[in-house]
């Protein structure tokens, strides 16, 4: 028994061993321009809100850039952790504007080359991408594809959110040593009911499950954010923060929605 | 430290748990239409050879059932475990023929419906197959299409071998509760190289983090397999079998090619 | 001007020459086994019926046997040219089982080789089909590959029948020398509401436009059709037939709703 | 026979109308910012050059915005068309400071909404984009989405360049009534060798069949250009321009290498 007990915690650590080697170059989701003092001690430990801007009409080109200011305003007076992510060629624009981390939406696993009208790690780095979402549920990809793009993001130091759809893949994504996953039932993307109240054990069961295989990788919870009750449910689940889209982007007063988001923690 | 184990322990159980509920129907292996006890008893640790014949000519149509009958009459004569994986339309003429397993080489995670052109579980298992690769090399999947075609294949109580590239994959692969991963490094398939022979540490590696993530999925090795050694070195390294294609399909001569890979078993 | 009239007409034949060098294998789409006199002198100018089993578990296995039996009995009984396309798997059984046409749902662009997963024309050929779909709306295709599809579908002589959503993709399909393109607006599939009632413009436009492109590729008209009345219409509007799938193989009593379906013509 | 011929040309007319409607934008491939009397009268009849920076790593963030440069100097000393078409993130800033027109190597065929990671027409315009790149070889779509994308391009004004392979797929494209299609044989792309020599017939061939489908629409000539004299035969062959990478891009001396590329016309 004991011996089995020896064994199974040497074949961990070969896997834990494995998998830190492959991150090699964690970031804290921090905002990229500041010394970290602005947080004070406990920076590492507060939540992490990252605003998706999809295709919103509200969240392209110059829409962008105010809602990326709010965002920075809302960080700046309370200090949460805040990061967006606009639409590729609004990349550049939005990280010249504002100095909390910006996201690119997607990153193919190419390497420079031929690779015409695909989204290359060192290019969204040079526009000023601190990180990237991957596996989007409106931009799967192919397992494969998801650890080419996880080694494309690690190759320029980019930090690595991975979508995913329930607690089975969320395990799967864990494996392949992203920063962060963001669980999210598909039904419950952009419907207003939070995946911490219409399905919680999808949110607890995956952070239990990723704590097991890979305790580097922490949980987002998304689908369906939008208050700060939300926010708080998804953390006393285990998540260290969320992923959203529709509660800010669309809303009409997008400071407020952030106000009020960030408002219970 | 003793609490933090058992913490540990009490999570992998939960996890484990969860796995387990989500394989419900794991099938050995074996001849489908035969008694258990035409193997003796150590049926299940006996080695497992999977014959892809992919779109070879030589594997298609009357060769498919040709090739089949070889694989047939090789597991007759040495006891070994040979299933087959032809194409699409040819499974249900191979499974009349022969009373080894049939696997199917694709299964897409879709319910009956309005999917035209996709291969449906129940249709596949309807004409006789008892298993299916799912996300080969040359077939790759989403990975929320991956969940999706073992769930399918699960309703159905079809095997299922997820095929993966690399340890990353195949770990995340193994989550996801099918029956085996078959691990084939994408530069050796076809090259005649084994893997067990030019990296056998994708194969060693892989079944040890397999073990620790879900210990009822078992290992498969690809890729560059044709021959005994090879064979038996991927045993060594912790495999429970073997995926293989050209090497016997492409073979002069099937029959001999398959006596001599089981020769050192 | 007259000199600008033989260029142009110079042009034409250029483009039709070259499109008719493309076509080498037309196959009208009569009874497989049957000689053409079953059907007289009219033969080539009969509707035609292509009916799509989809994935539904009325078209599946034993079931996908029976609908093709009705359809041979009222193909036998009326002289109406029915077609079947049931799933992959199935090919073989219904193929061996009525002799009225079999077609494929899908058929990759592949030649023999390594393409595991793949759907290869000679599989399908030698399975018994004799034509197949092409990028139906629910298994679309990159143009490059609807392009290969043909090609190989051509290679074997299966009659081609290209699935399109409006007039532009019409054009565009009919320019890679398909026998047959179907245009089903996607909105009205499975809809019940005939596309040669909601949009009769769909139907009449692409049957104008191919015409001028490659007057060797004929027309049918997809989506929503179910009664003798719609084919009726369909026809008038020019097209040579129709692909239709839930109006029959899901209903109560697919050989009546195939007898009313050839009512009015 | 007149009546045959009048009805040919009155179902001609049918197409002609239909696709001129939907060609509502076209615009002329010019400097955007600068008024048309810097070229003079023959505007026009100028050959044009686009040159796609891949992801080249020559062609990427700061590079992108010096081989800009270097295209519009080219384009200034010698009154050449020359375009580039940089990576999306990169769009902005080279738009930014150089006043040649700008291109986007993909476009996604979606509208404001829930699109995450695709490229949406009106942000890439807003980026200072004037056109884009549709089904690149490197970047091929499905038929319904190329269509779906000269739909969004020809929404906000972009000017459209699709991608094709043979002639089949040539004529196929310009039914879709984009501005160009760039034909390209992918085996020749990067080679070295101009399709020009290697093989002439597939630009010929696709400039008189798309004359015949849809005379607005303009051939370009890809594959394998690197040379004045390269350009010279694409030129005479009867393609309007030329689409090229590595050969400028790649090159030791861009500048030089478009200077050799516009000395022979």
């Amino acid at each position: 028994m004991l011996i089995l007990q020896i064994r199974q915690e040497f074949q961990y650590f070969y896997l834990y061993t494995w998998i830190k080697k492959r991150i090699k170059m964690m970031r804290p989701l921090t905002h990229c321009n500041k010394t970290s003092n602005n947080y004070g001690e406990n920076t590492m430990n507060k939540p992490i809100i990252v605003l998706n801007f999809k295709t919103y009409t509200e969240g392209t080109g110059k829409n962008a850039i105010t809602i990326a200011q709010a965002c920075r305003d809302v960080s700046d007076e309370t200090g949460a952790h805040i990061a967006v992510a606009p639409q590729l060629p609004d990349i550049y624009r939005v990280a010249s504007t504002v100095d909390i981390p910006v996201f690119s939406q997607h990153v193919d696993g190419v390497e420079p080359g031929s690779f015409t009208g695909h989204i290359m790690a060192e290019t969204v780095k040079e526009a000023g991408a601190t990180g990237t979402l991957i596996n989007h549920s409106e931009r799967r990809l192919k397992l494969a594809d998801i650890d080419a793009s996880i080694t494309a993001a690690g190759r320029t130091g980019l930090t690595t959110i991975v979508c995913t759809n329930n607690i089975a893949t969320t395990i799967a994504a864990s494996a392949l040593g992203p920063d962060y996953v963001a669980v999210e039932p598909p039904e419950l993307i952009g419907s207003g009911i939070p995946v911490s109240k219409a399905d919680p054990e999808v949110v607890s069961g995956s952070v239990k499950a990723v704590r097991n295989i890979n305790p580097d990788v922490k949980v987002l919870c998304g689908a369906g954010i939008s208050k700060g009750e939300d926010m708080k449910a998804a953390l006393e689940l285990g998540s260290v923060g969320v992923l959203l889209a529709s509660g800010v982007v669309k809303s009409n007063d997008p400071k407020k929605a952030l106000f009020d988001l960030v408002s219970k923690i």
